[in-house]
């Protein structure tokens, strides 16, 4: 089976358009401010989806070319937004320069606006199962992509390939927790582990977030499992228009006859982080208009 | 081999006391403030023993005995210690009384304050090692435990059972980061986990922290494995002077025979816990003073 990322991503962007669209016609419209720090080609492109995705549901977008010299540039035009009362959502897209301070920076963004769930805070709260956190979208994504196929992994393993901050640690917190959707048992690998493909043999799930493209062959999986690709790669193609093509940490050729389900690159985890993001800028949006979630 | 808490506890302390000492003859103290919110004795006196280490040490401390009508009660009082400039670490013993809201009241201490490392802050920078973080103390306790005893868990399999806020979670991403005495490959399992006997003795290391007495068996554990055992259980004893007697999570007798390495209870993890305290409370003293931790 695939577990169509796309597909549940544009039912979820109709049921947020479904909802904007019963707003009283008078009410403001949900905001996301989108800051590219970079001319790295691929942050511009995955901003232009999101700032895409967000006017396909009715959701109002900014977005701020910056080049900061320092952190501290970048700190203050992010306290601005965090007093702009038509902002619900910041988005500070990722990588930053190397000068520039990451955990500072995250750590700046009012964790009530903060749409990415990357402030510590957020981070706390989704591993304290605090019901105010914002969960991070890739983490949130997977989770949801499941339920919405109906795989339950209540009591199952669950082996997570990668300590991200964005993937695999808050991914981790997430799947733990006692709640609707999680119960998993958890694991957490990486590059220091040993015995990785004994481990991963014993994952009823199994996600690859490591970003090392089609690292997880065959013989890693076990038979009947669920696999999530949460890997993005570009490689050199070609053939292809732009030169390059995007593939995923996983195998995809050779994985897919062996287990019960697999999500495809593109259009797996990828859709529906932007989903995600749609619908944390919504919750966002609802939480300060002190509005009942719908 | 016994892993022993007591013996690295009073080693910790006597480190801490030589740090105080050489500290100038006019400057203050440290200073921790303790809140007690019920007449359970089993509370009283883990403060009495967290007074009594301060003291050791010559960390001064404060005892408050409160009994909250409602919330907001309890939240004005704490705002009170966190402006008090004299008081470096605040802690509420917990648990609470059941009107009152843990996560509301957990989030009202001072990050800088938190030496329990209860607030979703703190846990939210130590799983994206964030190094300002205060650790839970039992949790630090236990990874300081094994570095001491040169226990290197690099790569190995730590199976952590129990999912509490104050241990399982938080130790889960504590052992999972890439940084000395952690890089574990980390599962952390619970009531829900199918298969929890195969996947116990696959572990390297393991942890009980489910709170059920004797609970771990020798045939949930792998020869030659190390176990940890935080169950704190209080069992009727009528032979003993107080009625009752303190044992663990972990059948002690059975598993430690089969082990490598185990904790006893009492004087394993227990007292590691008030040692990881102390030096919380020392590190919010440098931080807030600004000096350079020792």
């Amino acid at each position: 089976m695939l577990l169509d990322g796309h597909k549940i991503a544009q039912a979820i962007h109709a049921e947020i358009k479904d909802v904007l669209q019963k707003l009283a016609t008078h009410a403001r419209k949900p905001c996301l401010a989108c800051v590219l720090t970079t001319k790295h080609p691929a942050s511009a492109s995955y901003v232009q989806r999101k700032i895409k995705a967000c006017h396909e549901v009715g959701i109002e977008s900014q977005v701020f070319h910056l080049q900061p010299h320092c952190t501290k540039e970048l700190l203050d035009f992010i306290d601005k937004l965090n007093l702009d009362p038509m902002v619900d959502g910041i988005l500070i897209q990722l990588p930053l320069p190397p000068h520039i301070h990451l955990l500072e920076v995250l750590e700046k963004i009012d964790p009530l606006k903060d749409v990415d769930g990357f402030h510590p805070l957020n981070a706390g709260k989704v591993l304290l199962q605090d019901p105010t956190a914002f969960n991070p979208c890739t983490p949130l994504g997977i989770k949801v992509l499941l339920e919405r196929y109906e795989i339950d992994i209540t009591g199952k393993h669950v082996v997570i390939l990668g300590r991200s901050n964005i993937v695999g640690k808050p991914l981790a917190a997430l799947l733990m927790q006692d709640a609707p959707g999680c119960n998993a048992t958890v694991t957490v690998a990486h590059s220091k582990s040993t015995y990785l493909k004994e481990l991963t043999r014993t994952a009823d799930i199994l996600v690859a977030a490591m970003g090392r493209p089609k690292a997880v062959e065959a013989d890693w999986v076990k038979e009947g499992a669920v696999v999530v690709d949460v890997g993005i790669n570009r490689v050199e193609a070609l053939a292809s228009k732009s030169g390059y093509k995007v593939i995923g940490d996983v195998d995809f050729e050779n994985v897919k006859n062996k287990c019960m389900a697999i999500t495809p690159v593109p259009g797996g985890i990828g859709p529906m982080t932007i989903a995600m993001l749609l619908k944390n800028t919504l919750k966002s949006y609802y939480l300060r208009n002190k509005l009942q979630l719908p």
